[in-house]
């Protein structure tokens, strides 16, 4: 309560800046997805399959925030796809100046999708727009099914929500309804993908969304944004 | 950074009620610790478990931080533990004036012990001192045995690392005496216990550990800290 005031301005100064990063995006017909979750919950790993299936095929690069290492960031380059990693040496999410800073290494115009790693806090990253256009929740079954009711921020400022871990379903117990219905007691639209990015079950449905996603960019000038086009680093 | 000034006196008004705290504990003899973690690792599990085997012949209570609900406060007055629920309402970590406030409806110098279950959050938790003896970070195997280097805040101010749900070893990738070494590269007096809530493996040396704890409480003028003397809400 003491620092509502200076909080507000940060946030009121975030926006403002989520709002140029959403504009420069906008321009550059990119689709920005940021993924948020816990720690452990598979972020990283879900991001792996996901160049695995996708980069070569299209042009994609990652943004890493994490609060220190460069980890993810490695793991991420072996698919080559340009990342850049932010650490934010102890702060507990990224916000929309960083993702700024961390996008000027990148020519937007040259991408399909940018995939941005927040980090790993299911509490304080919903309070910060980044500019994206999505923002996916991951929870994993191993984290019990009642995250949506004790972490309801998260939740409301989601347009999908990741299950991550369902090949642990049999070993924990993880009521998948009632994990959606909570989720959907927050935030009524949610989309779900229930899979596991260890096993790779259930992942073709997240890969066929983001490929819709890609597909459904308005087309540039150039006709550069079709698959099959490679960009690496 | 922009908000480093404020943080800072924050933080300092934080501490001088953590160190009220502190030493109106110790005039009660009274050893609290401070369950840290994510979203999920176990927390209010463990303390299923723990309240199970110790209430009735101890002197319990619980202090339960939420963002939201008080889901984890009535799993907890199942087991005839005096409980107060703190919710933070989007707050993504317990204080010591939010703990100060929630002590007031128990009379410490009849409890041996107080756990206190901070919001899931495996950052910011890490600068708030509440006051506690005892700062108690909890990991599970199914995160990954990295998050000691990408969280490195909340292992250097921990004393004990529970390391739990090691019933899922078979099924995830886990190298437990890797996410020890990780663990004490950033702290290495931490001392470990290795456990699943779930199945009660490995649950007895942390009893034993508490158990130790309320023995080595100064014996205060009555013998109202001996084994045996029940206190329930």
């Amino acid at each position: 309560m003491k620092v509502l005031t200076v909080e507000r301005k940060v946030l009121k100064k975030n926006d403002d800046i989520a709002a140029e990063n959403r504009a420069r995006f906008a321009a550059a017909n990119l689709t920005v997805l940021n993924l948020l979750s816990s720690p452990g919950a598979g972020k990283t790993t879900l991001l792996e399959r996901t160049l695995e299936k996708l980069a070569g095929r299209y042009r994609l690069a990652v943004v890493e925030g994490d609060v220190q290492t460069d980890n993810d960031a490695r793991r991420i380059a072996r698919y080559n796809v340009p990342v850049v990693q932010v650490i934010t040496r102890g702060g507990c999410h990224l916000e929309a100046d960083l993702v700024q800073d961390a996008v000027a290494n990148f020519n937007l115009e040259e991408l399909d999708l940018l995939f941005i790693e927040n980090v790993g806090n299911l509490v304080c990253p919903a309070n910060y727009d980044l500019g994206e256009a999505w923002k996916v929740v991951i929870i994993s079954t191993t984290e019990g099914e009642d995250k949506p009711l004790k972490y309801p921020p998260m939740f409301r400022v989601a347009q999908v929500c990741v299950i991550n871990k369902i090949d642990l379903l049999p070993y924990v117990d993880f009521n998948l309804s009632r994990a959606r219905e909570y989720a959907r007691g927050i935030q009524p639209d949610l989309q779900f993908f229930e899979l596991s990015a260890r096993t790779g079950e259930g992942l073709d449905a997240w890969i066929d969304w983001l490929e819709n996603l890609i597909r459904q960019n308005p087309p540039d000038s150039g006709s550069t944004r079709k698959p099959g086009i490679e960009k690496q680093q």
